[in-house]
């Protein structure tokens, strides 16, 4: 069945949503988006993500042309005119059509677009390469792919499945994931230089009824020494990590302590849906 | 008259050129392009651009979907179809449909813009705002522009015109053009860090038969002390910079070695053309 998305006041079957070639998203990167998960028609945190996708318009001083209630109208009939068990969502806002090709335009273009997806296997543990960089305006969930794209082909041949940024000795996210690290009985997130994840947010509200949880500066190095380590987003919910740059983590295999986690987070997330 | 543009294989209307919004250069700023003037109908240092257009798809692993001479012809029909005295041609290369929303697709998608433009006042001083940032994938002319339009805001504030980018102390490069420091007789510009411009290549040409040329790591702090400034690029030729973070730069005028490099760089531009 043909997809049908939504853009800019229409909702156009995937193969007529286009766009001019002067958009500023394409030709200078300068958008924002958000994504979430409908599970058989229920949309997985949407306020939360709707909450962001707001906060990265307004730091990246771009308006988006719809009040809360018309973006949970667009996307409620986007979930009925794509019927999937499990439909991913992206909201898409760009600079528009800029006169002068690079200053935001005063009307931003806005798009969703709708694709069933799949979910990552929670038993399978991942493998990461760690890349040193900091991700530009990292509050900030912009169009800003390039180096991890760029870094595919180096992955590829290290057998790695996603990288694991870090920045003077200190880890922040992965591509499109937060990390968390499992010590003992002690859960520990970055603190700061990653984007502030729907998922990670859920999981520190939850998992401090039965563990120590700790936000704050992580070094690649404790990383390393990691019991378990895991990586978390609305594609994944909780994944174990199980090798950075062909090192194990942990016994290498995934952890108990993130098995018990996901098997929470499950339920919590049908609890708050 | 409306312009013509090129999109995968068609010359088309300007309203009409237009790509999906499922595109990876739109999607995930995966993409890259190159920029060059057209003066009287003449392409100005196209193979400079070609050569450098082709090294950056090659470092990001994409593939142009037409040989070097069927570049020629497109840029000349172009030129033809979009007859100004000054014609600002940008030609863009992306990772085109990705079947996973993430990998480049094998096929990219690859336009040209052809738009009329107007050169920069080069006897009007440009006031820079300094900013600590190194562009990612610096040799690569890539579609992000992220960090210097997020920046325009801030900028605007300060009255400056563009940002000076600088990393430990070592400056690169301006958002859109390189820059040289003029210290006594002789000239300099930063080695490494930032994108090799075309307009420098040839300055560096062409300044060796009057001034001393040094290609080294440049402080901020030497920037700052220099007796004049001045940057380069497609649109700019030769724009002297007479501040930066609102302290003036030597004088605070443009300064008398800036204005004789812009008149030998207009000679220059007509012999080698």
């Amino acid at each position: 069945m043909a997809a049908t998305f939504f853009l800019n006041g229409e909702f156009l079957p995937e193969e007529q949503a286009k766009l001019n070639i002067t958009d500023l998203g394409l030709l200078r990167a300068y958008g924002i988006f958000d994504f979430f998960r409908c599970i058989d028609g229920k949309p997985i945190f949407q306020e939360d993500h709707l909450d962001r996708f707001n906060r990265s318009a307004e730091l990246m001083g771009l308006n988006i042309p719809a009040s809360r209630e018309q973006l949970r109208e667009i996307i409620a009939e986007l979930i009925r005119l794509n019927p999937h068990a499990l439909l991913g969502l992206k909201l898409v806002l760009t600079g528009g059509y800029s006169p002068d090709g690079f200053a935001p335009a005063e009307q931003s273009n806005f798009f969703v677009i709708a694709k069933p997806f799949e979910f990552k296997d929670p038993e399978k543990g991942l493998h990461f390469m760690s890349v040193e960089h900091q991700r530009q305006l990292a509050e900030v969930k912009s169009l800003d792919y390039l180096l991890p794209i760029y870094l595919l082909r180096k992955q590829r041949e290290m057998g790695a499945d996603d990288v694991l940024y870090y920045e003077n000795g200190l880890i922040t996210e992965s591509s499109r994931s937060n990390v968390f690290v499992v010590k003992g009985d002690t859960l520990i997130t970055p603190a700061e230089g990653m984007l502030r994840g729907i998922t990670r947010k859920h999981i520190l509200n939850f998992a401090q009824r039965e563990l120590k949880v700790e936000e704050r500066e992580v070094t690649l190095e404790e990383t390393l020494q990691a019991d378990e380590l895991f990586t978390t987003g609305s594609t994944k919910r909780i994944v174990p990590v199980t090798k950075i740059d062909n090192r194990p983590i942990g016994s290498g295999q995934p952890g108990p302590i993130t098995r018990q986690l996901y098997e929470r987070f499950l339920t919590y997330e049908k609890e708050t849906n």
